[in-house]
Protein backbone atom coordinates (compact mmCIF):
# COMPACT_ATOMS: atom_id res chain seq x y z
CA UNK A 1 0.00 0.00 0.00
CA UNK A 2 1.22 3.96 0.01
CA UNK A 3 0.66 5.79 2.42
CA UNK A 4 1.26 9.92 2.02
CA UNK A 5 3.04 12.06 3.99
CA UNK A 6 -0.03 13.92 5.15
CA UNK A 7 -1.69 10.77 5.94
CA UNK A 8 -0.06 9.00 8.22
CA UNK A 9 0.71 11.01 11.28
CA UNK A 10 4.37 9.55 12.10
CA UNK A 11 5.71 11.80 13.95
CA UNK A 12 5.15 10.12 17.06
CA UNK A 13 6.62 6.73 15.90
CA UNK A 14 10.18 5.30 17.25
CA UNK A 15 12.43 4.42 14.72
CA UNK A 16 11.98 0.80 15.37
CA UNK A 17 8.07 0.76 14.88
CA UNK A 18 8.55 2.80 11.29
CA UNK A 19 11.15 -0.23 10.44
CA UNK A 20 7.76 -3.11 11.70
CA UNK A 21 5.82 -1.15 9.51
CA UNK A 22 8.01 -1.50 6.62
CA UNK A 23 9.14 -5.07 7.40
CA UNK A 24 5.11 -5.66 7.17
CA UNK A 25 5.33 -4.45 3.78
CA UNK A 26 3.72 -0.35 4.18
CA UNK A 27 5.70 1.64 1.14
CA UNK A 28 6.08 5.58 1.38
CA UNK A 29 8.70 8.16 1.36
CA UNK A 30 10.43 8.18 4.94
CA UNK A 31 10.63 11.92 4.62
CA UNK A 32 9.27 13.37 8.12
CA UNK A 33 9.17 9.71 9.66
CA UNK A 34 10.84 8.93 12.99
CA UNK A 35 11.95 12.69 13.93
CA UNK A 36 15.53 13.07 15.57
CA UNK A 37 16.49 9.89 13.82
CA UNK A 38 19.37 9.40 11.31
CA UNK A 39 18.00 7.99 7.38
CA UNK A 40 20.80 6.02 5.08
CA UNK A 41 20.70 5.02 1.82
CA UNK A 42 21.72 1.74 0.99
CA UNK A 43 23.95 0.06 -1.31
CA UNK A 44 24.53 -3.73 -1.60
CA UNK A 45 27.33 -4.92 -3.88
CA UNK A 46 29.38 -8.36 -4.41
CA UNK A 47 32.56 -7.89 -2.07
CA UNK A 48 35.05 -7.51 -5.46
CA UNK A 49 33.12 -4.11 -5.69
CA UNK A 50 33.38 -3.14 -2.03
CA UNK A 51 37.11 -1.48 -2.11
CA UNK A 52 35.77 0.53 -5.14
CA UNK A 53 32.49 1.66 -3.36
CA UNK A 54 34.06 2.62 -0.46
CA UNK A 55 36.39 4.40 -2.29
CA UNK A 56 34.17 6.17 -4.28
CA UNK A 57 32.94 7.61 -1.51
CA UNK A 58 35.42 8.70 0.24
CA UNK A 59 36.64 10.72 -3.11
CA UNK A 60 33.33 12.16 -3.04
CA UNK A 61 32.40 12.56 0.51
CA UNK A 62 29.16 15.35 0.16
CA UNK A 63 27.37 12.98 -1.90
CA UNK A 64 29.07 9.85 0.27
CA UNK A 65 29.01 10.33 3.76
CA UNK A 66 29.73 6.62 4.96
CA UNK A 67 27.71 6.11 8.27
CA UNK A 68 28.60 2.03 8.61
CA UNK A 69 29.76 -0.67 5.74
CA UNK A 70 28.84 -4.53 6.88
CA UNK A 71 30.89 -7.46 6.60
CA UNK A 72 30.17 -9.75 3.57
CA UNK A 73 26.93 -11.26 3.59
CA UNK A 74 25.50 -9.76 6.99
CA UNK A 75 22.13 -8.24 7.34
CA UNK A 76 23.10 -6.10 10.46
CA UNK A 77 24.37 -3.18 11.47
CA UNK A 78 25.48 -0.86 14.30
CA UNK A 79 23.03 1.51 13.45
CA UNK A 80 19.86 -0.07 14.74
CA UNK A 81 20.97 -3.48 16.39
CA UNK A 82 18.12 -5.82 15.62
CA UNK A 83 16.63 -4.80 12.31
CA UNK A 84 17.15 -6.62 9.50
CA UNK A 85 18.81 -4.61 5.96
CA UNK A 86 16.56 -6.88 3.78
CA UNK A 87 13.53 -6.28 5.01
CA UNK A 88 13.49 -3.17 7.00
CA UNK A 89 12.92 -0.31 4.56
CA UNK A 90 9.87 0.57 2.79
CA UNK A 91 11.15 -0.34 -0.60
CA UNK A 92 14.35 -1.50 -2.60
CA UNK A 93 15.73 -1.58 -5.90
CA UNK A 94 17.33 -4.35 -7.76
CA UNK A 95 19.77 -4.04 -10.67
CA UNK A 96 21.63 -6.38 -12.94
CA UNK A 97 24.50 -4.77 -15.31
CA UNK A 98 23.24 -1.53 -14.19
CA UNK A 99 19.86 -2.55 -15.50
CA UNK A 100 16.98 -2.04 -12.99
CA UNK A 101 15.19 -5.34 -12.98
CA UNK A 102 13.01 -5.41 -9.61
CA UNK A 103 11.78 -2.93 -6.97
CA UNK A 104 10.00 -5.00 -4.25
CA UNK A 105 9.40 -4.28 -0.64
CA UNK A 106 11.81 -6.89 0.61
CA UNK A 107 15.28 -8.30 -0.90
CA UNK A 108 15.83 -11.89 1.27
CA UNK A 109 15.21 -13.76 -2.05
CA UNK A 110 17.69 -11.61 -3.87
CA UNK A 111 20.08 -11.93 -1.11
CA UNK A 112 23.44 -13.11 -1.49
CA UNK A 113 25.93 -14.24 0.99
CA UNK A 114 28.74 -12.13 -0.91
CA UNK A 115 27.17 -8.34 -0.48
CA UNK A 116 28.76 -6.04 1.48
CA UNK A 117 26.30 -3.22 2.54
CA UNK A 118 27.13 0.25 2.44
CA UNK A 119 24.66 2.74 4.82
CA UNK A 120 25.00 6.20 3.37
CA UNK A 121 23.51 9.72 5.57
CA UNK A 122 20.69 10.98 3.94
CA UNK A 123 19.88 14.68 3.90
CA UNK A 124 16.40 13.79 5.89
CA UNK A 125 18.64 13.75 8.69
CA UNK A 126 18.93 18.09 8.82
CA UNK A 127 15.49 18.59 8.15
CA UNK A 128 14.80 18.39 11.77
CA UNK A 129 17.25 20.84 12.63
CA UNK A 130 16.72 23.26 9.47
CA UNK A 131 12.84 23.14 10.68
CA UNK A 132 13.92 23.64 13.76
CA UNK A 133 15.72 26.93 12.58
CA UNK A 134 12.10 27.75 10.64
CA UNK A 135 13.29 26.63 7.38
CA UNK A 136 9.72 25.54 5.86
CA UNK A 137 9.87 21.72 4.81
CA UNK A 138 8.19 22.63 1.57
CA UNK A 139 7.99 18.59 0.21
CA UNK A 140 6.65 17.62 4.02
CA UNK A 141 4.03 19.94 4.03
CA UNK A 142 3.02 19.07 0.27
CA UNK A 143 3.29 15.50 1.40
CA UNK A 144 5.71 14.66 -1.15
CA UNK A 145 8.84 13.12 -1.66
CA UNK A 146 11.88 15.20 -2.06
CA UNK A 147 13.16 16.58 -5.87
CA UNK A 148 16.13 15.05 -7.00
CA UNK A 149 18.23 15.23 -10.50
CA UNK A 150 21.06 14.15 -12.02
CA UNK A 151 23.20 16.87 -12.74
CA UNK A 152 26.36 17.02 -15.36
CA UNK A 153 28.90 17.47 -12.59
CA UNK A 154 30.95 14.07 -12.68
CA UNK A 155 32.16 12.38 -9.68
CA UNK A 156 35.47 11.81 -8.77
CA UNK A 157 36.27 8.02 -9.84
CA UNK A 158 37.24 4.76 -8.51
CA UNK A 159 38.50 2.06 -10.51
CA UNK A 160 35.33 0.70 -12.24
CA UNK A 161 32.99 3.15 -10.50
CA UNK A 162 32.12 6.35 -12.00
CA UNK A 163 29.12 8.42 -12.15
CA UNK A 164 27.17 12.40 -12.13
CA UNK A 165 26.79 13.65 -8.82
CA UNK A 166 22.95 13.67 -7.94
CA UNK A 167 21.01 16.64 -5.88
CA UNK A 168 18.08 16.81 -3.33
CA UNK A 169 16.87 20.41 -3.43
CA UNK A 170 14.65 22.18 -1.05
CA UNK A 171 13.41 25.54 -1.90
CA UNK A 172 14.16 28.24 0.92
CA UNK A 173 12.64 31.91 1.52
CA UNK A 174 15.35 34.29 1.04
CA UNK A 175 15.54 35.33 4.49
CA UNK A 176 16.45 31.81 6.16
CA UNK A 177 19.13 31.09 2.97
CA UNK A 178 21.81 31.30 6.06
CA UNK A 179 20.18 29.55 8.64
CA UNK A 180 19.76 26.54 6.39
CA UNK A 181 23.54 26.53 5.22
CA UNK A 182 24.81 26.72 8.54
CA UNK A 183 22.84 24.27 10.13
CA UNK A 184 23.50 21.22 7.66
CA UNK A 185 26.96 22.79 7.48
CA UNK A 186 27.12 21.28 11.24
CA UNK A 187 26.17 18.30 10.29
CA UNK A 188 29.23 16.96 7.23
CA UNK A 189 28.17 13.27 7.59
CA UNK A 190 24.64 13.93 6.51
CA UNK A 191 25.78 15.91 2.95
CA UNK A 192 26.87 19.46 4.99
CA UNK A 193 26.26 22.36 3.44
CA UNK A 194 24.38 22.75 0.06
CA UNK A 195 26.85 22.51 -3.37
CA UNK A 196 24.98 24.54 -5.05
CA UNK A 197 22.47 27.65 -4.26
CA UNK A 198 20.08 29.43 -6.96
CA UNK A 199 19.75 28.78 -10.49
CA UNK A 200 19.60 25.23 -11.18
CA UNK A 201 21.14 25.54 -15.13
CA UNK A 202 24.77 25.49 -13.61
CA UNK A 203 24.43 21.91 -12.34
CA UNK A 204 22.95 20.96 -15.54
CA UNK A 205 19.35 21.16 -14.51
CA UNK A 206 16.89 22.21 -17.41
CA UNK A 207 12.97 22.13 -15.33
CA UNK A 208 13.05 21.69 -11.94
CA UNK A 209 9.55 20.53 -12.24
CA UNK A 210 11.00 17.45 -13.68
CA UNK A 211 13.33 15.28 -11.22
CA UNK A 212 15.06 12.36 -12.30
CA UNK A 213 14.07 11.27 -8.61
CA UNK A 214 11.08 11.96 -6.45
CA UNK A 215 8.43 13.79 -6.75
CA UNK A 216 7.93 17.88 -7.89
CA UNK A 217 8.21 20.39 -5.49
CA UNK A 218 6.09 23.59 -5.42
CA UNK A 219 8.02 26.52 -4.32
CA UNK A 220 6.86 29.66 -2.91
CA UNK A 221 7.09 33.00 -4.18
CA UNK A 222 10.83 34.13 -3.84
CA UNK A 223 12.01 30.83 -2.53
CA UNK A 224 15.33 30.27 -3.46
CA UNK A 225 15.98 26.18 -4.94
CA UNK A 226 18.74 25.20 -2.75
CA UNK A 227 20.43 22.06 -3.75
CA UNK A 228 22.46 19.34 -1.18
CA UNK A 229 24.57 16.74 -2.48
CA UNK A 230 22.31 13.46 -2.17
CA UNK A 231 23.21 10.16 -1.26
CA UNK A 232 20.87 8.37 -4.98
CA UNK A 233 24.54 9.78 -6.42
CA UNK A 234 25.65 5.87 -5.51
CA UNK A 235 22.55 4.49 -7.27
CA UNK A 236 23.46 6.69 -10.59
CA UNK A 237 26.81 5.17 -10.33
CA UNK A 238 25.52 2.25 -10.18
CA UNK A 239 23.41 2.84 -13.36
CA UNK A 240 26.70 4.42 -14.97
CA UNK A 241 29.41 1.50 -14.06
CA UNK A 242 27.26 -1.51 -14.41
CA UNK A 243 28.08 -3.80 -11.67
CA UNK A 244 26.87 -7.53 -12.13
CA UNK A 245 24.81 -7.27 -9.00
CA UNK A 246 23.93 -4.54 -6.77
CA UNK A 247 20.48 -3.86 -4.13
CA UNK A 248 19.38 0.01 -3.44
CA UNK A 249 16.94 1.51 -1.49
CA UNK A 250 14.04 2.84 -3.76
CA UNK A 251 14.88 6.97 -4.02
CA UNK A 252 13.54 8.58 -0.57
CA UNK A 253 12.71 5.41 0.71
CA UNK A 254 15.28 5.05 3.14
CA UNK A 255 16.77 3.17 5.98
CA UNK A 256 15.58 4.91 9.46
CA UNK A 257 18.32 3.74 11.60
CA UNK A 258 18.25 4.06 15.39
CA UNK A 259 20.78 6.91 16.03
CA UNK A 260 20.25 10.22 17.13
CA UNK A 261 20.86 13.16 14.15
CA UNK A 262 22.35 14.93 16.98
CA UNK A 263 25.15 11.94 16.66
CA UNK A 264 26.00 14.07 13.16
CA UNK A 265 26.09 17.26 14.53
CA UNK A 266 30.23 18.39 14.96
CA UNK A 267 29.66 21.54 16.39
CA UNK B 1 70.62 17.16 9.94
CA UNK B 2 68.06 17.53 12.81
CA UNK B 3 66.59 21.21 13.15
CA UNK B 4 64.60 22.39 16.08
CA UNK B 5 60.99 24.42 15.88
CA UNK B 6 63.28 27.05 17.59
CA UNK B 7 65.87 27.39 15.42
CA UNK B 8 64.30 27.60 11.80
CA UNK B 9 61.67 30.28 11.37
CA UNK B 10 59.44 28.68 8.82
CA UNK B 11 56.78 30.92 9.11
CA UNK B 12 57.40 32.05 5.68
CA UNK B 13 57.88 28.91 4.06
CA UNK B 14 55.79 27.21 1.31
CA UNK B 15 54.34 24.20 1.90
CA UNK B 16 56.29 23.18 -1.45
CA UNK B 17 59.59 24.88 0.16
CA UNK B 18 59.18 23.03 2.51
CA UNK B 19 58.74 19.50 0.87
CA UNK B 20 61.68 20.77 -0.71
CA UNK B 21 63.93 20.87 2.02
CA UNK B 22 62.87 17.97 3.37
CA UNK B 23 63.74 16.11 0.00
CA UNK B 24 67.18 17.46 0.29
CA UNK B 25 67.07 15.63 3.49
CA UNK B 26 66.31 17.75 6.32
CA UNK B 27 64.74 15.73 9.00
CA UNK B 28 62.48 17.65 11.78
CA UNK B 29 58.75 17.61 13.33
CA UNK B 30 56.88 19.79 10.97
CA UNK B 31 55.04 21.21 13.91
CA UNK B 32 54.34 24.87 13.07
CA UNK B 33 55.78 24.13 9.43
CA UNK B 34 53.90 26.10 6.59
CA UNK B 35 51.50 28.09 8.37
CA UNK B 36 47.86 27.45 6.95
CA UNK B 37 48.49 24.31 4.89
CA UNK B 38 47.17 20.93 5.84
CA UNK B 39 49.84 18.28 6.77
CA UNK B 40 49.12 14.42 6.91
CA UNK B 41 49.91 11.03 8.24
CA UNK B 42 51.19 8.99 6.05
CA UNK B 43 50.38 4.75 5.65
CA UNK B 44 50.86 2.83 2.59
CA UNK B 45 50.16 -0.91 2.16
CA UNK B 46 50.14 -3.54 -0.48
CA UNK B 47 47.13 -3.17 -1.75
CA UNK B 48 45.91 -6.46 -1.08
CA UNK B 49 45.35 -4.82 2.58
CA UNK B 50 44.03 -1.67 1.18
CA UNK B 51 40.16 -2.19 1.65
CA UNK B 52 40.84 -3.48 5.29
CA UNK B 53 42.74 0.45 5.62
CA UNK B 54 39.93 2.13 4.49
CA UNK B 55 37.26 0.06 6.37
CA UNK B 56 39.40 0.66 9.46
CA UNK B 57 39.94 4.13 8.67
CA UNK B 58 35.91 4.33 7.83
CA UNK B 59 35.13 3.10 11.01
CA UNK B 60 37.58 4.87 13.21
CA UNK B 61 37.21 8.47 11.90
CA UNK B 62 38.30 10.40 14.29
CA UNK B 63 41.81 8.91 14.80
CA UNK B 64 41.74 8.41 10.91
CA UNK B 65 40.08 10.96 8.90
CA UNK B 66 40.98 9.96 5.16
CA UNK B 67 42.06 13.09 3.00
CA UNK B 68 43.36 11.14 -0.27
CA UNK B 69 43.97 7.33 -1.62
CA UNK B 70 46.58 7.21 -4.35
CA UNK B 71 46.04 4.39 -7.13
CA UNK B 72 47.95 1.38 -6.37
CA UNK B 73 51.62 1.98 -7.08
CA UNK B 74 51.37 5.98 -7.55
CA UNK B 75 53.33 8.18 -5.42
CA UNK B 76 51.04 11.40 -6.40
CA UNK B 77 48.42 13.25 -4.91
CA UNK B 78 45.68 15.52 -5.46
CA UNK B 79 46.55 17.12 -1.74
CA UNK B 80 49.99 18.57 -3.78
CA UNK B 81 50.47 18.12 -7.59
CA UNK B 82 53.57 17.37 -8.05
CA UNK B 83 55.07 16.12 -4.52
CA UNK B 84 56.36 12.99 -4.32
CA UNK B 85 55.10 10.71 -1.31
CA UNK B 86 59.02 8.53 -1.52
CA UNK B 87 60.73 11.69 -0.57
CA UNK B 88 59.05 14.90 0.59
CA UNK B 89 58.62 13.69 3.79
CA UNK B 90 61.58 14.94 6.43
CA UNK B 91 61.34 11.14 8.09
CA UNK B 92 59.40 8.09 7.38
CA UNK B 93 59.17 4.29 9.50
CA UNK B 94 59.37 0.94 7.12
CA UNK B 95 57.91 -1.95 8.96
CA UNK B 96 57.81 -5.78 8.31
CA UNK B 97 55.06 -8.24 9.88
CA UNK B 98 54.73 -5.01 12.76
CA UNK B 99 58.43 -4.24 13.41
CA UNK B 100 60.32 -1.61 12.34
CA UNK B 101 63.07 -2.13 10.38
CA UNK B 102 64.15 0.92 9.17
CA UNK B 103 63.58 4.91 9.83
CA UNK B 104 65.26 6.51 6.57
CA UNK B 105 65.02 10.14 5.22
CA UNK B 106 63.26 9.02 1.82
CA UNK B 107 61.67 5.33 0.61
CA UNK B 108 62.44 5.24 -3.14
CA UNK B 109 64.70 2.44 -2.43
CA UNK B 110 61.55 0.31 -0.43
CA UNK B 111 58.89 1.37 -2.93
CA UNK B 112 56.71 -1.47 -4.44
CA UNK B 113 54.92 -1.22 -7.54
CA UNK B 114 51.21 -2.61 -5.20
CA UNK B 115 51.59 0.50 -2.76
CA UNK B 116 48.29 1.79 -1.91
CA UNK B 117 49.08 5.10 0.33
CA UNK B 118 46.74 6.83 2.67
CA UNK B 119 46.98 10.50 3.78
CA UNK B 120 45.20 10.58 7.04
CA UNK B 121 44.34 14.19 8.40
CA UNK B 122 46.85 15.71 11.10
CA UNK B 123 46.15 17.82 13.87
CA UNK B 124 48.94 19.64 13.51
CA UNK B 125 46.27 21.50 10.93
CA UNK B 126 44.44 22.44 13.13
CA UNK B 127 46.79 24.34 15.53
CA UNK B 128 46.84 27.55 13.43
CA UNK B 129 42.50 27.95 14.16
CA UNK B 130 43.85 27.07 17.68
CA UNK B 131 46.72 29.72 18.02
CA UNK B 132 44.24 32.31 16.63
CA UNK B 133 41.67 31.72 18.83
CA UNK B 134 44.14 32.83 21.89
CA UNK B 135 44.86 28.73 22.86
CA UNK B 136 49.13 28.62 23.18
CA UNK B 137 50.60 25.68 21.57
CA UNK B 138 52.91 24.78 24.00
CA UNK B 139 55.27 22.56 21.76
CA UNK B 140 55.78 24.88 19.96
CA UNK B 141 56.42 27.33 21.61
CA UNK B 142 59.03 24.92 23.58
CA UNK B 143 60.57 24.00 20.01
CA UNK B 144 59.09 20.09 20.55
CA UNK B 145 57.37 17.55 18.76
CA UNK B 146 53.82 17.02 20.47
CA UNK B 147 53.60 14.85 22.50
CA UNK B 148 51.34 11.61 21.46
CA UNK B 149 50.48 8.48 23.37
CA UNK B 150 49.14 4.95 23.19
CA UNK B 151 45.71 4.48 25.13
CA UNK B 152 43.94 1.32 26.63
CA UNK B 153 40.99 2.38 23.83
CA UNK B 154 40.22 -0.21 20.99
CA UNK B 155 39.80 0.85 17.76
CA UNK B 156 37.16 -0.97 16.31
CA UNK B 157 38.45 -3.32 13.70
CA UNK B 158 38.56 -4.08 10.18
CA UNK B 159 39.53 -7.64 9.02
CA UNK B 160 42.72 -8.23 10.21
CA UNK B 161 43.14 -4.67 10.80
CA UNK B 162 42.96 -3.51 14.77
CA UNK B 163 44.80 -1.44 16.97
CA UNK B 164 44.60 0.64 19.93
CA UNK B 165 43.76 4.71 19.29
CA UNK B 166 46.63 7.20 19.85
CA UNK B 167 46.21 10.24 20.90
CA UNK B 168 47.97 13.87 20.75
CA UNK B 169 47.81 15.87 23.88
CA UNK B 170 48.07 19.56 24.26
CA UNK B 171 48.15 21.54 27.62
CA UNK B 172 45.13 24.07 27.34
CA UNK B 173 44.56 26.89 30.15
CA UNK B 174 40.99 26.22 31.32
CA UNK B 175 39.30 29.71 30.29
CA UNK B 176 40.82 28.77 26.72
CA UNK B 177 39.01 24.70 26.98
CA UNK B 178 36.18 26.27 25.43
CA UNK B 179 37.56 27.95 22.17
CA UNK B 180 40.06 24.78 21.81
CA UNK B 181 36.89 22.63 21.12
CA UNK B 182 34.61 24.66 19.30
CA UNK B 183 37.60 25.03 17.27
CA UNK B 184 38.87 21.49 16.46
CA UNK B 185 34.79 20.47 15.80
CA UNK B 186 34.44 23.01 13.13
CA UNK B 187 37.28 21.13 11.75
CA UNK B 188 35.93 17.61 11.48
CA UNK B 189 38.55 15.85 8.87
CA UNK B 190 41.74 16.58 10.72
CA UNK B 191 40.52 14.59 13.74
CA UNK B 192 37.80 17.34 15.12
CA UNK B 193 36.66 18.23 18.39
CA UNK B 194 38.57 16.53 21.71
CA UNK B 195 38.09 12.76 22.78
CA UNK B 196 38.94 13.42 26.29
CA UNK B 197 39.88 16.36 28.45
CA UNK B 198 41.37 16.08 31.71
CA UNK B 199 42.91 13.26 33.65
CA UNK B 200 44.66 11.15 31.94
CA UNK B 201 44.04 8.07 33.57
CA UNK B 202 40.43 7.61 31.69
CA UNK B 203 42.77 6.52 28.48
CA UNK B 204 45.21 4.52 30.14
CA UNK B 205 47.55 6.82 30.43
CA UNK B 206 49.91 6.70 33.54
CA UNK B 207 52.73 9.36 32.89
CA UNK B 208 52.10 12.43 30.83
CA UNK B 209 56.01 12.84 30.73
CA UNK B 210 56.58 9.53 29.47
CA UNK B 211 54.53 9.74 26.21
CA UNK B 212 54.79 7.00 23.30
CA UNK B 213 55.72 8.90 20.41
CA UNK B 214 57.24 12.70 20.14
CA UNK B 215 58.82 15.03 23.18
CA UNK B 216 57.52 15.37 26.74
CA UNK B 217 56.05 18.53 26.56
CA UNK B 218 55.38 21.01 29.71
CA UNK B 219 52.95 22.71 31.29
CA UNK B 220 51.74 25.45 32.92
CA UNK B 221 50.38 25.46 36.26
CA UNK B 222 46.57 25.05 35.60
CA UNK B 223 47.06 23.64 32.09
CA UNK B 224 44.20 21.20 31.24
CA UNK B 225 45.31 18.25 29.45
CA UNK B 226 43.42 17.81 26.23
CA UNK B 227 43.42 14.71 23.81
CA UNK B 228 42.52 14.54 20.44
CA UNK B 229 42.56 11.06 18.24
CA UNK B 230 45.95 10.97 16.51
CA UNK B 231 46.76 9.32 12.70
CA UNK B 232 49.32 7.83 14.52
CA UNK B 233 46.63 5.26 15.40
CA UNK B 234 46.80 3.56 11.80
CA UNK B 235 50.95 3.30 12.77
CA UNK B 236 49.43 1.37 16.13
CA UNK B 237 47.41 -1.01 13.95
CA UNK B 238 50.41 -1.57 11.42
CA UNK B 239 52.21 -2.60 15.00
CA UNK B 240 49.54 -4.69 16.06
CA UNK B 241 48.23 -6.45 13.01
CA UNK B 242 51.56 -6.76 11.23
CA UNK B 243 50.99 -6.66 7.78
CA UNK B 244 53.57 -8.61 6.07
CA UNK B 245 55.12 -4.78 4.48
CA UNK B 246 54.01 -1.18 5.64
CA UNK B 247 55.86 2.34 5.49
CA UNK B 248 54.29 5.06 7.55
CA UNK B 249 55.75 8.79 8.44
CA UNK B 250 57.54 9.05 11.00
CA UNK B 251 55.58 10.41 14.20
CA UNK B 252 55.23 13.74 14.24
CA UNK B 253 57.31 14.44 10.36
CA UNK B 254 53.72 14.69 8.53
CA UNK B 255 53.83 15.47 4.49
CA UNK B 256 52.91 19.01 4.13
CA UNK B 257 50.07 19.53 0.99
CA UNK B 258 48.94 22.26 -0.52
CA UNK B 259 45.74 22.35 0.95
CA UNK B 260 44.99 25.27 2.99
CA UNK B 261 43.71 25.04 6.36
CA UNK B 262 40.41 26.41 5.71
CA UNK B 263 39.31 23.73 3.21
CA UNK B 264 38.70 21.63 5.85
CA UNK B 265 36.43 24.33 7.78
CA UNK B 266 33.03 23.27 7.59
CA UNK B 267 31.60 26.60 9.19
Amino acid sequence: MNVTTKDRGTTGKSSREARELFRAGTRSTTAGWAPGHAQANLLSVPVDWAYEVLLFCQRNPKPCPVLDVTDAGSWSTLLAPGADLRTDLPGYRVWQHGELVDEPTEVTGHWRGDLVSFLIGCSFTFEAALSEAGVPMRHIEQGRNVSMYTTRRPCRPAGRLHGPMVVSMRPVPPDLLSAAIRESALLPDVHGSPVHCGEPAGLGIADLGRPDFGDPVEAEPGDVPVFWACGVTLQAAVMASRPPFAITHAPGQMFITDARDEQFRVA
